[in-house]
């Protein structure tokens, strides 16, 4: 089988979203690129989790997003897929879920502020939501404008990808990533995780601010910074 | 035993809906119609999940109502599952649970709302909540009179049956259906997913406007329209 | 062993409110009376659910309170297991447990009103709150003052204890009740279903109008009135 | 291996809060001080617990913070944990986690008033949220200072640290400790059990009063006074 580590580790990120609860039915994909070879390997279409085969894995070309591998169709979040890692050099896998909290600010519109040190080890600050889509940009290549609008946010409001690994589309739900697809599952797991925190402190405080700037600092510093200290040495 | 795969297929059905944590206790029942054959198959009336075996489920006549096999009494809502079958031509199974969220919107009164995408590639537009059934119409015959003001909703406002193949009974819970009994299933899960997503968009937003008209085409659209392109081809 | 199976029937139901997830370390007690014997049969205190066997379970005079078999001591809470079994001669079993919503009403020192059907179809109204205990009640005779607030509370609002089997006990937690302890456990795993939907549906509509009358006494006659048509016939 | 018994427990400590549900990925740490031997056990920093032994485990000299025995590098939050177990002598043990509905309230910086029973039982009054940390104070030596606020909070409030064994740090969760690991892990899982019940009271009625001070020293002096009458006797 061509491609057979990168299509076995495409099926462990994907079972590893569902044991994780983030996804239920068919409603998921993970997918890494390898630059080197110049492809992407993503989730096939409707396919269940407990079927998928590394063979079912499709390998597309990531310059063209031409199928080179596998014969079953790829997730129809392809090419928001390929739009993220065509536009982010440094980002190594995509995970896009629609995990119950994270989903519920999407569609609430709102970005998840920083109300706490876990969001703060994970994302250097507020988890951006997109703008809706236009009308035109939904009917003439919805999959593609929806990767367009994530890199928009992030380029107008300046914000590295890789401090702030995802983000939720509006109205629609989370897309998180990573340097590594390791990091990118940890993300989406987390994000989840303080979707719900801040949903709750909300409900309990109202609008409170997010955390002050040396906070967020220090805790993304001490698992990220050159001088990192979390975890243990390499 | 007459009509096995059908009652097989019921009691595969009613076991779904505890697997996907959408009932508890006796709360819930599943019914398949065989329209060639001219009948209904449902869950007994009041019998555990764990021993349902296929000769307990009673098979009703479509048109009369009467058993034509099995010696259980059928669930206490089978006259508003004859209503919807025989109302709705497209309709092929009917599922009935209190899933959580679900029964909190029912309570409330209030339709669901569209608010994101997972609702749109499942319901094109809101759930409708049906009205309080009259004191007249609970003390006369409430079962028909339960599938009588669900058709009734569906007329009124013009609905579809298959497009938005789900409804919330005032002070009641969900009644989902769909073609065949694996899409009924999925539509009681999805109902119930996105039952809680929006509950906790409002929490955070307000009453957030619905999506707009195109993006809840596109989505309906890709998983169900003529030019369908998710999931893999038949 | 005396009383021994009575004294398994309590292991059995103190183990069916942990598998139901009503209760989380020592913090449930389930009592049955016998009173063809004139004993209640209950939980040890601060014994873990894991180890309990029936030779722990310790058996109460009812008149007197004094144990009459087991060298453990009951819980602490028996003295109002015992004033309730006293009180009201239709109860057959008592179940104690902090579940999470249940408890959320009683500390919020509201009656749970009755919003849907499957709260009617268990509890004929709303399940009220206690007042709460002066502080010479708590100082005297704390347990023992519990049950009569409970006793009380049914006689001021002339309910009847086995048309609505449960009460919350104002910033304490709920007592359920049945004919059997079958019944009892199951009108715990109940209360707790609907506290859940009703808390969401107040957060969704904000003090909604209970159910009418009608659909009330349609769902609580239909499972437990003299014309019972719900479940299979005995 | 030193200190064998020691780590042993840590390890099982650790164990025994991601079983309860209280932390997901590596966000939690316990230790345990052997004041005889004069050292402070900790769980080592990002080590899965899955794969965690107990020749993993830290030893630290309470006094200087050095490690003693094993090689890795200890959790980033050693110093938090030494500054409490130096400050408060009647500390056995630490437990950290960021549990989901007691980081919702620590988020929101508000007190977690004792609104119930089960609160009295284990924590005899409010557990308290910190003040924020001053941007001298995270830039400076972070973990240290975190203590320092900590014992600040007890200090200014006249707050026996074994009457109420928690604290909420703002903007970050709880820290919660005990006599014993097993008092420090059991409040831990109290903890969030109240703080969950307690968000969903206010939810329901706003900023109701704490229970009365009778019915609070009742419940705790049940379980922790001199006379003491819950449990079994030693």
């Amino acid at each position: 089988m061509q491609f057979a580590e990168l299509r076995e580790q495409v099926v462990a990120a994907n079972l590893a979203l569902v044991e994780a609860g983030l996804v239920i039915l068919t409603f998921g994909n993970a997918s890494i690129a390898d630059r080197a070879a110049g492809v992407l390997a993503i989730k096939p279409s409707g396919v269940e989790y407990e079927t998928l085969r590394p063979e079912d894995v499709p390998v597309l070309d990531l310059a063209s997003g031409a199928v080179v591998a596998g014969d079953r169709r790829p997730s129809a979040d392809a090419p928001t897929h390929l739009f993220l890692v065509r536009a982010f050099a440094t980002m190594g896998a995509v995970v896009h879920t629609h995990s119950p909290y994270a989903t519920a600010w999407a569609q609430a519109r709102r970005d998840l502020p920083c109300l706490g040190t876990t969001h703060a080890d994970h994302f250097r600050g507020p988890v951006p939501v997109t703008r809706a889509l236009t009308d035109a940009e939904i009917e003439a290549d919805y999959e593609v404008q929806t990767g367009a609008v994530i890199v928009e946010t992030f380029a107008n409001r300046n914000i590295d990808p890789l401090a702030v690994p995802a983000v939720l589309v509006a109205s629609h739900g989370p897309f998180v990533w990573g340097a590594s697809v390791e990091a990118a599952v940890e993300n989406a797991v987390v994000l989840e995780d303080v979707a719900r925190s801040s949903y709750r402190s909300i409900s309990l405080a109202g609008d409170i601010e997010a955390i002050a700037e040396p906070l967020l600092a220090k805790h993304f510093e001490r698992k990220h910074g050159a001088a990192a200290y979390y975890g243990q040495p390499a």
